[in-house]
């Protein structure tokens, strides 16, 4: 007989009940090719005795595995291994492996996306993000309030799982509205997928319209998580230089000329990282490029809503388009990182593709928070939020600014940003970013090496804490 | 001078200010090309008096055209669209047409994933699900309170937004707990990626397991949106036949003697669409198959919590497997459907690949809510609520069977499933499902007009809601 004590083993101060870990072992052990079917197991009296434990329990743990169909208890005579179970090779007995399913790697081939890529680790210095909103002035105990009414109201059950995966009509019927007023977009629900934050709809359209036979352009520098979902699709990658006018115009007027361009991605507002605006020139010439060679543009606005020069450029979107231009906006950056709501606006033939596309993803959103946040858009309280947290933000700008020109002159250079959440800063060449975030103290989000510069977002830091912030940069530059 | 009266509306009930109806006209009949760089624009004066409206909010709109570049101000002489502006093709004026920016179709190509898909509209019909959870059970109240608190704590704000690719580190570790104890799953954090749900699972080991040289083996009949999801890889999808051991790993034995096999689909535990439970005797052979042919088992293991006639089977991913499965779970059975968190088991090398690619489609989920879940996991919400709606459920599928048996036996035929959310009824061949789905009175979420069966979820509905849907049932299967 194996040594079933040294097989089974047992420990007591688990929150799994012993007969369930007897049960495991034994099946992990018929698993291992180690208990042969058909072979005889101890009775119960027996089995107790070997394992000490209460009869009681080993009967419980028999009566689990022969009603999962891995033992069959002849009552008063004998248990054993049911017959009819399929025979892996006996492996050599190695008590540490039991049940550890996943020590090796997969050994079966696989895509590879991104080679530098590991698991994640917590991390826990101080950090500078690129541009985040201060989750302490959002609205999220309105938010959650309304959402858990809406979980209570029984009528709303059967509803609220069905008809996510473009988003809730609610939603999309207040964005219109939303969209139309703070936009000048003039689109109805149809036109509207809701997502799961922007990166989804960078995705989505990325995956509908290229593919390895395709071209698209984008910024240099870029926001390079689009890069990499553009590249992923096999597609060329052409970049065209960003200056403080925005991605240059004239480049992409070349580029169509002696090839086939099927799409160019802008943040025209803000852009990512440089924070710069496109201006009204290059809107029109892009607009009317698109228009002569067919191709699409991808509007990535994912900060529209906070610029203080004056009131924000409207999209491109907003034009008289011919609908080749696929809009793309965010909540993230409006309430919390952490509300992954985001939306796309696009044809409608176009939207229905990307909805089919979505469903295979991930199904759909949360009908019960997109219902919240349409509430939040209908009683105002969103456009009360924005109004309040962009004063706050205009003054952290200016805050940020004096900031910089009293402490980090001597180090750094930048343009102040008419609008958005986040400074460029281009440290001078006697400096260096990549030595920045070798440091224990610090972890920058985005850092740019080949500009030698990196995203300071300010929006999430009160005046005390930019103060710490910018001490602490003072401190690590000083030493360099 | 154009009849601006006509071009530039105003709607005095509208929400959007009366400066910035005004700007937003003006920018638009810009973009249209009909107001060329260097035309002269009425003076304020005059404007006012054109529109009939103040002269200050006339004022106003110049400010704001002049800010964002569209027009130049020469004050006491002239007002002119800025010269700077590319010109683009003039269009036949169209007042409907302004500003009106996606009726057209999208008219560049680009790929179409399902010909069938139009935009969505809201249901409102009776609906029978495919074995939702009755959410009124669910403990969201707890679930929020905890998602509230941990969105007030100003300590969690900067890390809340990092690390939410694979999934948070509390969630994490919480489920290795979880896992091992429900499922004998002896696993490490580093094991598991975080997902918006069972399907994102699917599309992620599709994406990267399988291109247009693999095959894949799925169940016939099969989760419809599994098949799509692997259809759309490229990969050649091979169905074997269900029957009531689920799915025949005899017939699998045979293809990989044939042919290269990359992976195979099981839903073990419950079978969507047939709720039947795969045998010991196949589970054992698959495994033993997989570890000769070198295939992935991608096990989808979606109500796995909710077993009556024993405990449930443990998962194939328990057993002593190489590695070779990928185990996907979710929470948007046991809680609600509406909260998209679930969960993907593998080697460390597979999960780290899939959070690339994660990364890509939607930057992460939302920390709070993960760790929410995970402090409902801790203090035993979880466990309480599981037995509790388990208890609730078993007594509803006993019910709907004493219902199906003497209201629907003449029409229809079903095996009483040993766990799960749903029944799957086949109609006698004398009726019609398709004509069942053919009513404004109800609607089907899950049918099968190749079997003449559909998914009759009974986990959500309480007696009297079960009784009138069996009368409903009744009342129009009499009719055919």
């Amino acid at each position: 007989m194996l040594p079933l004590e040294h097989i089974i083993l047992i420990d007591k101060k688990s929150s799994i009940a012993v007969y369930k870990q007897i049960a495991f072992a034994i099946i992990n052990t018929i698993q291992n090719g180690i208990l042969k079917p058909g072979i005889h197991l101890p009775g119960s009296r027996e089995m107790a005795a070997i394992l000490n434990v209460h009869r009681k329990t080993v009967i419980a743990s028999y009566d689990e595995l022969e009603a999962q169909g891995w033992i069959t208890v002849y009552p008063r005579k004998f248990v054993m291994v049911a017959e009819k179970l399929p025979l892996l090779q006996p492996k050599k007995w190695n008590e540490n492996e039991l049940g550890h399913s996943y020590d090796n790697d997969l050994k079966i081939n696989f895509r590879v996306i991104d080679k530098s890529s590991s698991v994640e680790k917590e991390t826990v210095e101080m950090i500078i993000d690129d541009g985040h909103p201060d989750i302490r002035l959002s609205p999220i105990d309105e938010l959650l309030k309304t959402y858990r009414s809406l979980t209570s109201r029984k009528l709303s059950i059967k509803n609220s799982n069905t008809g996510t995966t473009q988003g809730t009509v609610r939603l999309r019927e207040e964005l219109v509205k939303f969209l139309s007023d703070t936009r000048g977009l003039n689109i109805s629900a149809e036109n509207i997928l809701i997502t799961h934050g922007a990166q989804m709809s960078i995705y989505l359209a990325a995956q509908l319209l290229l593919n390895k036979q395709s071209t698209i352009i984008v910024g240099k520098p870029n926001y390079p998580v689009a890069n990499e979902t553009f590249t992923e699709t096999g597609a060329q990658l052409i970049e065209v230089a960003v200056d403080e006018e925005g991605i240059d115009t004239d480049q992409i007027e070349q580029l169509c000329k002696k090839k086939k361009i099927n799409a160019v991605y802008v943040i025209p507002h803000h852009h990512y990282p440089t924070t710069v605006t496109l201006s009204v020139e290059r809107r029109m010439k892009l607009l009317e490029l698109s228009n002569i060679h067919s191709f699409v543009i991808i509007e990535d606005d994912y900060d529209y809503d906070y610029h203080y020069a004056s009131s924000p450029y409207l999209p491109l979107a907003s034009a008289h388009h011919q609908g080749n231009v696929i809009y793309i906006g965010s909540f993230s950056k409006l309430l919390d990182p952490s509300l992954r709501i985001g939306f796309m606006v696009a044809p409608q033939n176009f939207i229905a593709q990307c909805t089919a596309l979505r469903k295979m993803i991930d199904v759909g959103g949360d009908g019960y928070m997109q219902n919240a946040l349409a509430e939040l858009i209908k009683t105002g309280e969103l456009k009360r939020h924005l109004k309040k947290a962009k004063k706050i933000y205009h003054h952290r700008r200016d805050f940020l600014n004096d900031l910089l020109q009293s402490q980090l002159s001597e180090y750094s250079l930048f343009t102040l940003p008419n609008g958005g959440m986040a400074v460029w800063l281009t440290l001078k060449k006697e400096f260096s970013v990549k030595q920045l975030q070798n440091t224990h103290l610090l972890k920058i989000i985005r850092t740019d090496e080949e500009s030698n510069a990196f995203r300071l977002g300010f929006a999430s830091m009160n005046e005390q804490e930019m103060e710490v912030t910018i001490d602490l940069l003072h401190h690590l530059l000083k030493k360099q």
